[in-house]
């Protein structure tokens, strides 16, 4: 039962319930790329996102990572436990691509040698900046163990995630996360994991099946994230 | 005695010397400001700059921290230990102000709860982007036990600074730092500390007397770099 919606997100609607410590999220079909200045609607991507996100979060929890996740609860609707976000977007990279390929001359597709975390503060209005862990401490957006933390559990999710993926077809070139606070200070995965959030390219081809197809013009956006949708929830 | 030139950045150049092991570095009048897009002649700078380096080098090796300075030589030379820059600029900032501002939309002169190191990669190709430690060991700028190293070493540098221009009336805001690695591994600081890679407040009036005057074409530009020296080497 859906209460008073408490925050819109670009891709998401996450409304209050009758239990103060739980959340519905509802998916929406919206894209947005380059800090919303790009925008559309990609059909049945809500669905597809939820699907994702509700098949991935039980598996990462098993393998020891705290999620927000509860339940599917529709097609377009989850149950979560009522987080605090905390304002400091990870993102886990593998390979060079994207904005990092950009800033630091590195060509798209160039392994690196070990992962790379970068934290980001969570803002549309300064377009979700880079920062270092001393800045969100420094600025009272985490504590020095809530980072730890966070780090600990990024490096944990892509540890499953890679060979996950690998064994689907799938490279995990890079992803972002989220994470949350429940009301007794345990953190947990929160947000999604799905072709808005990671970028994947076919094993065998390269061609790309994630948000890369929205922002760069690329068609098939459609197909990708059907295709993405099939390959992660295939038995292997 | 100087043999051929080995580098030229924006403000100085470093020269070969009979001896492998040490360079000769001559500072420049040039100035430039937003990756090279605004230059200029700050007359007596390179003098001043020189002497404001070559009289807190010396403070800081007694202080602990290892320099590649050894000597000036005359007002615009210095010998100095020869060292391979590492590529990681290092930012610490006390006090917000500049592209951390801009960046974060916090406003100038917000201090910080506690400093924070940024770092950059040297590239002025790509404009000294903001890096983490990740992207430099990843990338295989440093490695991890440089980049604590150097940590270690730019805390210290802040903690000797901090005291020492407060003692002269002068809030340092924010500097950098580059440093580089002997033939036998050492890392030491190189490069310099002066009116271009400080921001200098006047603790009783909160006037700018650094590189700030320049970019924001606020005037008096040399009487701030002369008055720097003033303070830098003035008894207290």
């Amino acid at each position: 039962m859906k209460l008073e919606q408490r925050y819109e997100g670009k891709a998401k609607r996450v409304y209050a319930t009758p239990n103060p410590q739980e959340y519905v999220v509802e998916y929406k079909d919206d894209a947005t790329a380059f800090n919303g200045v790009k925008k559309a609607q990609i059909m049945g991507k809500g669905e597809i996102n939820n699907a994702i996100t509700a098949h991935l979060f039980p598996l990462l929890e098993r393998a020891g990572i705290p999620t927000h996740f509860l339940e599917k609860l529709s097609d377009r609707e989850q149950r979560v436990r009522a987080v605090q976000i905390i304002p400091v977007e990870v993102i886990v990279r593998n390979v060079a691509a994207g904005s990092f390929s950009r800033r630091l001359g590195i060509e798209e597709g160039t392994p690196l040698a070990r992962p790379v975390v970068e934290y980001c503060y969570k803002s549309d209005a300064l377009g979700d900046p880079l920062i270092n862990s001393d800045t969100a401490i420094s600025l009272g957006w985490a504590t020095e163990e809530d980072l730890a933390r966070i780090r600990e559990l990024s490096l944990k999710v892509r540890d499953f995630l890679v060979p996950y993926f690998a064994a689907r077809g799938v490279r995990l070139i890079d992803f972002k996360l989220e994470f949350g606070k429940t009301h007794d200070g345990q953190i947990v995965l929160a947000d999604e994991i799905s072709p808005d959030t990671c970028r994947f390219w076919d094993a065998a081809t390269g061609e790309k099946l994630d948000k890369d197809r929205f922002r760069r013009d690329l068609g098939g956006v459609e197909d990708a994230y059907a295709e993405m949708l099939r390959r992660v929830t295939s038995e292997v």
